[in-house]
């Protein structure tokens, strides 16, 4: 995870002066995208029926409990790797439009679900849907969100539009997998190494594996440029996958805004703990008894699990894996034969997510 | 409803040797119907993930709770309508199959999400999918179901597939719209006739008005063809409500299968109930109270509530809406332009729907 958020690019991209070579902000390449993609995702929310839309304006952080203008919602990446990917393939990123409506409609479906399937009662410190107005609306609010993707992307005038439509649809079938199999692990003890990247690769990798693509679809773009976008985003989706379970463990509270050792107080099964436990000798047979046991756990005992994930090889592992999958995701980047300009901001991006203090 | 479920024919239609003229047998049709999609729909559920796949097939009667073959699901109606309008337009009836697989995987993504919301622990004298499986899983199975009908509309070869399947997106949010209304309306004492009804469209006519036209709308069938045929899926389903709502106060429990004054069992805000309360005079005001009053109920005080809403006008004002709407189908049917054998065998599909004991 050495290399800067700031790469020097040498061709048009997402910038307002592409003509000018210089390092890629990457912060304010996703306020651009956010500004570019915001019309049209408020034009399709506010479809909804008044309940649905009433909680998917507050969900996206538009407005605030109390009715006030909302603080604004996350920093949402996949649109912007929507918009690039149409530029990488020598489009304009506005071809990539309604491709980033979808994905970020897709992505916010699948919050709203998620929080109510694992009783999440807050996110970015706000209450979740389903705290607020009840399960019931946060089911039909994620449906709306999901039905909207396909709408607006049936919309769109490409002549691709269908099958980028059906690329949201096969991704969408990937996230509800990579759910089902998350539900499903928890009530397993022997879970996998492999079956945990594969669910990760379902619930992580396949909507930013779709994201870095749907652009180039929407643009007709030859079909290895299309592969080489989908594997950079699904090697990046693992690798911020594989950042994220670390950070969840060693992170630093003040930088993740998650409570020190959280997912270790939560006794999720992540990469890391199931790579220890799978691979780790005794320390992993020492991990799995103190996995099995329920209770609160001091602060004391949730170091010593941590401890023994590290003994297990559960650290080492998970961060090398993080950086093979940046270079595999470098790699297939470079073969895709993509426009300079947007390759150069497309790596920067995925740096960017992935290069977080942990 | 005096229309009988037979009628005769001169065209070609589903039925096994088209050129003769006859009646028009239903169930036969059904069958027919369900035995012409039941390939694809199993193939299509066959793509989920091993766990809501399993649900599906459970939840649509393909196999029972012990794994022992199913004893089948509901009739399959949508899918029928959808092959017939693909052959009203003068298409083949397999025309329409993809939209026929499209209609049953969305009708059974809201009954496994509706189940959940509404608490419905039983359907078919079995346990639904939320209530065996957990919410979870029920979120899930149905949020699979829905993708799965946007992917098999837009695998299909019609160069109107994504017009259908963008038709379908369409409608799904109108069923979103109605069971948010549903629910909405279960907390207020005010409902108007109107809004009763506009929710009704959303939650029962929207589906069958658009199971009605899709067949035409794969086939590639002028404007007015399809929007004949939708007008009259619409009015097809708004009636069907009307009646499903008498027969939820004054049904043979023989005959529907359920309870005994079960909707005001269950204090329902039926569509005959809220018209009594708005307009019924003092009748309606007595019954507004009764409504408002929460705790069990003798049957003898239930047939008394049953009583305020004839005397409100709600049993009269439901018949004779039910039958002023099967008059527009009709109408919308006549004025479509369609082919003989087809719309006979919709008009007879219709009237069987509507025609039941109560």
């Amino acid at each position: 995870m050495s290399t800067p958020d700031t790469v020097t690019v040498d061709g048009p991209g997402l910038r307002d002066d592409p003509s000018r070579p210089g390092p890629v902000d990457v912060p304010a390449l996703l306020a651009h995208s956010r500004e570019t993609v915001g019309p049209a995702l408020r034009a399709a929310v506010a479809r909804l029926d008044v309940s649905s839309r009433e909680q998917a304006e507050y969900h996206l952080g538009w407005v605030e409990a109390d009715g006030s203008p909302g603080r604004g919602g996350g920093k949402a990446v996949r649109p912007a790797l929507a918009l690039l990917s149409a530029a990488a393939a020598g489009a304009p990123a506005e071809t990539g439009l309604a491709g980033a409506v979808a994905v970020e409609l897709v992505h916010n479906f699948s919050l709203v679900h998620d929080d109510l399937m694992d009783g999440d009662r807050e996110r970015r410190h706000r209450p979740t849907v389903w705290a607020r107005w009840g399960a019931a609306s946060a089911i039909l609010c994620g449906d709306g969100l999901l039905t909207l993707a396909t709408e607006v992307l049936l919309e769109d005038r490409s002549p691709h539009a269908a099958a980028a439509a059906r690329l949201v649809a096969v991704t969408t079938r990937e996230l509800i997998r990579g759910q089902a199999e998350d539900v499903a692990f928890e009530r397993r003890a022997d879970v996998g190494v492999d079956e945990c990247l594969t669910m990760a690769a379902g619930k992580t990798g396949s909507l930013l594996a779709t994201s870095a693509a749907i652009g180039a679809v929407l643009a007709g773009a030859p079909t290895a440029a299309v592969r080489g976008l989908s594997d950079y985003g699904m090697a990046v989706g693992m690798a911020f996958q594989l950042v994220d379970d670390l950070l969840g463990i060693w992170g630093d509270p003040a930088v993740t805004g998650k409570p020190v050792l959280s997912d270790l107080r939560s006794r999720k099964k992540s990469l890391p703990v199931t790579f220890a436990v799978q691979r780790g000798g005794a320390a992993g047979r020492e991990l799995a008894a103190w996995l099995a046991h329920t209770g609160e756990q001091t602060d004391a005992e949730l170091r010593a699990a941590a401890d023994l994930v590290e003994r297990g090889g559960g650290r080492e592992w998970a961060g090398a894996e993080a950086r093979r999958r940046m270079v595999a995701a470098e790699r297939a980047l470079a073969g895709a034969g993509l426009a300079a300009g947007p390759h150069a901001e497309l790596l920067a991006l995925g740096h960017h997510l992935i290069d977080r203090e942990f």
